[in-house]
């Protein structure tokens, strides 16, 4: 447990990000260089994650199976926009032992293979070749399934949750008959993580599509939910692909149609990662630590007991053990702590890691059967009767996570700004932190240009009020109004 | 889904696994020589096994975390035995992209690391290696750790779910301030495996530790759980390693003592696999194809209907559907087959999944207000009421997780002889199938020799009755009574 102070949010946001990892014990760098170690409370709170989202696809007739971890070199070269996406940066496996050196005495790669296989860093391909023999006739179809798993990425400058060289994901993939029915699942995927973003992570969603130059390579389009972090730069957050036929045709994923043709299937893939955890730091968390919206918190309550002798210890003990037992016949997570500390120090380390609600009971409260409920995202006090410390909880904790998005909601439309002149949009980008709106012709080139001149890219054009009305940044004819930012 | 016949058990037991594999629909082999692809229905019995084992884990204070799934080579040479143990069988990523070969156009392995990565064969070295880190006062002891994640070992002859190059596994970790704490760690988590076993997945279970020649590679001593399969050899279910400090040493994971003094942690790793997948179908498939206990079962129940023409298939849905909510309320897993097949297709495909029991419905059953009961252990029918359907089908899934269990616990006596002769005992391996109970001197030469000879090796030196009670198949004094057999 580090006690080293956590720097400011506005001293040094990304030092502040990296702090409040360290600081609620999330995870941490390892051994090997841009591979991180989650921690047990990191991955709590993705276990929630994986929880809620994998009930989620189930609903939508989605099945879980299991896919190799290697993909042939030759499966990655079939489709030539997804190789040239991913063959920069890949760990390659090109030996099967390690043997003795004789000279040097040391062990070096032996048996060297035939093909090299790459480390997964998206499961297209090895699916695909997969699907091309589930696949045999239009009652085959539609087919939805759906992997958890770890990914690797030769990423050159690493940081934990946003950008690390093995993370771990979900990811759908799913074979239809029809080129509709596709997107409409592509479509349908964006629906179910924005929901699961804004209702059970607090963090408000701009769902949208990608321009050309920004979507996965192989896609024929990518859907996305970006989402505004506190210093006003984007995340994408999740990623659902129309992928059209560019993978079938290679991989040969066809069926027999009601007439008896041959069709080749439309496909899609979406998913989601450990990256989310960075995000909701970075939505919620504040100077102190870490905010965890109450319906993803690993922990949702921690009961701290004050004493300052051996016999308040045990009266108060008898009262916080008992109210811990009814809060979890409630069905909510929590946890009684009831060291040896001082009660800053307790209070300080639940604090860091964002327990949404904190309930104190000490020597006083015991005789006036009172507890004091402490919310950490408001730092709010409210002194209770025992007797309805449960209720109370209970809607404190629905309304810590209304108001987490609420907040978060407000951040987002103050820092979003429609501007459809360049220069203002060059000085907002540069010294202001924030969403753009503006009209945009469309072109790759003007894009590519605005991105060079200020590092802003376009982050979607949302699925809602991306119709122009104006000129773009460039002066030619806005085709579409689409948003733009920085982004991690 | 495949139609073709299963091989008989007596005919060729080893295509009989093959094909109740493939007819059962849990896996096939991939594009990747020797890995697997898991298909939803076995991925489906993966998720209930992870759910069981990871709360039973959890009940004992073990907390889930993620580490690297690359080990750096150095991290390997730390611990001899282990190194030599796994450098013959590892997949090693020597380069981190692909690169254009203009001479050939291909793409070839480029930007070549400075130190090798393995990936992950077994993870002690990497987690050691952050509990260094973890570990610093006795504080901070125990540490209980465990892990589900993939594993990647180069095996040269592979066999769906037994042997394959890469499986999922779950590998506990742990660091304790004492020898005997670590001991009774690892002897706890076998008795964890083994309730697991014989409760939830009714295979009989002989726990005890493992020979020195058969120990794990870098421990001080194993311990397991062996099943014996319907051909009479044993798989090794699970194992549970007492590490002593053999690996604290070389990672340095040491702690301040209550009297302020270094000392180095005692450790534990202990793990089952996807292994017990292909035990599973072992112990008690059937010519037929798979039979799942149905405390493990994806499917508990098929509700089947039964009709000939459209009206018909209106009245028997009415009532099946009305069954299978009922089902479904009482937390049982059920699907209605309500398709447009014979009912022998149908019932067929059921069993080949080996869903423990079937319910059919006909227009005749309807109008009797009964329903046909058939279990898929012992083929029986039943005709009950309709208004008692619920409630004869929790008994009856309760009879079968039990008659399943007793019938593979007869078979295991049956099938275990004592016998002392060596002349005997090698007739027996040869022609005959099962366990030997056998007194053994405790010398690995005359175990290496036996095994040279029989191809039989010792599977465990039993918790329970290992006390010897005569000489050795070698002839000189005996040290202990010994299991023997033939193993996957």
């Amino acid at each position: 447990m580090s006690s080293k102070a956590i720097t400011t949010r506005k001293e040094d946001y990304s030092q502040w990000y990296l702090d409040v990892v360290e600081a609620a014990d999330l995870a941490e760098n390892s051994s090997v260089r841009g591979c991180m170690v989650i921690k047990p409370y990191g991955y709590a709170l993705w276990e929630n994650m994986q929880k809620i989202l994998d009930a989620k696809f189930k609903v939508t007739g989605v099945a879980n199976a299991y896919f190799p971890i290697f993909i042939p070199k030759s499966f990655f070269e079939r489709e030539a926009q997804h190789v040239e996406g991913f063959a920069k940066e890949c760990a390659v496996v090109t030996h099967h032992r390690l043997e003795m050196d004789e000279a040097t005495g040391k062990l070096i790669p032996a048996g060297p293979l035939d093909e090299p296989l790459i480390v997964r860093p998206t499961s297209e391909t090895i699916i695909y070749d997969t699907f091309s023999r589930w696949v045999q006739s239009y009652r085959d179809l539609p087919l939805l399934i759906n992997q958890w798993a770890n990914i690797v990425r030769w990423e050159m400058r690493t940081r934990l949750f946003l950008r690390s060289m093995e993370f771990l994901w979900q990811e759908g993939h799913t074979a239809h008959a029809t080129e509709k029915e596709a997107n409409e699942r592509a479509r349908q995927m964006i629906e179910v993580y924005k929901d699961f973003f804004e209702n059970y992570l607090a963090i408000p969603i701009i769902a949208g599509q990608k321009t050309e130059s920004e979507k996965f390579a192989g896609a024929d389009c990518t859907y996305c939910v970006e989402a505004m972090m506190q210093d006003g730069k984007a995340l994408q957050a999740g990623t659902s692909h129309m992928l059209g036929q560019n993978f079938a045709k290679p991989f040969n994923v066809s069926f027999l149609d009601e007439k008896g043709e041959n069709q080749f299937v439309w496909q899609t893939s979406w998913g989601v990662s450990t990256r989310m955890i960075g995000g909701l730091i970075m939505a919620h968390g504040d100077d102190k630590g870490m905010i965890m919206p109450p319906r993803i918190a690993p922990l949702q309550v921690v009961v701290a007991t004050i004493f300052t002798n051996e016999k308040e210890k045990e009266i108060v003990s008898v009262v916080a053990n008992d109210l811990v037992l009814k809060l979890k016949e409630q069905g909510l997570s929590v946890k009684l702590d009831d060291r040896d500390e001082r009660p800053g120090v307790k209070f300080y380390e639940w604090e860091k890691k964002g327990v949404p609600l904190r309930i104190e009971i000490g020597p006083k409260d015991v005789q006036n059967k009172k507890a004091v409920l402490v919310r950490r995202d408001t730092s709010e006090k409210q002194i209770v009767d025992i007797s309805k410390v449960s209720a109370t909880t209970i809607d404190l904790l629905e309304e810590i996570q209304k108001s987490l998005f609420e907040r978060a909601l407000l951040y987002q439309k103050n820092k979003t700004k429609e501007i459809n002149d360049f220069k203002k949009f060059e000085k907002f980008i540069a010294e202001e932190e924030g969403f753009v709106i503006a009209n945009w012709c469309g072109d790759e080139k003007c894009e590519a240009e605005i991105k060079e001149k200020t590092k802003a890219t376009i982050r979607c054009i949302p699925f809602e009020g991306s119709e122009a009305d104006g000129d773009c940044l460039c002066g030619k004819k806005g085709k579409y109004k689409v948003i733009f930012a920085k982004a991690y």
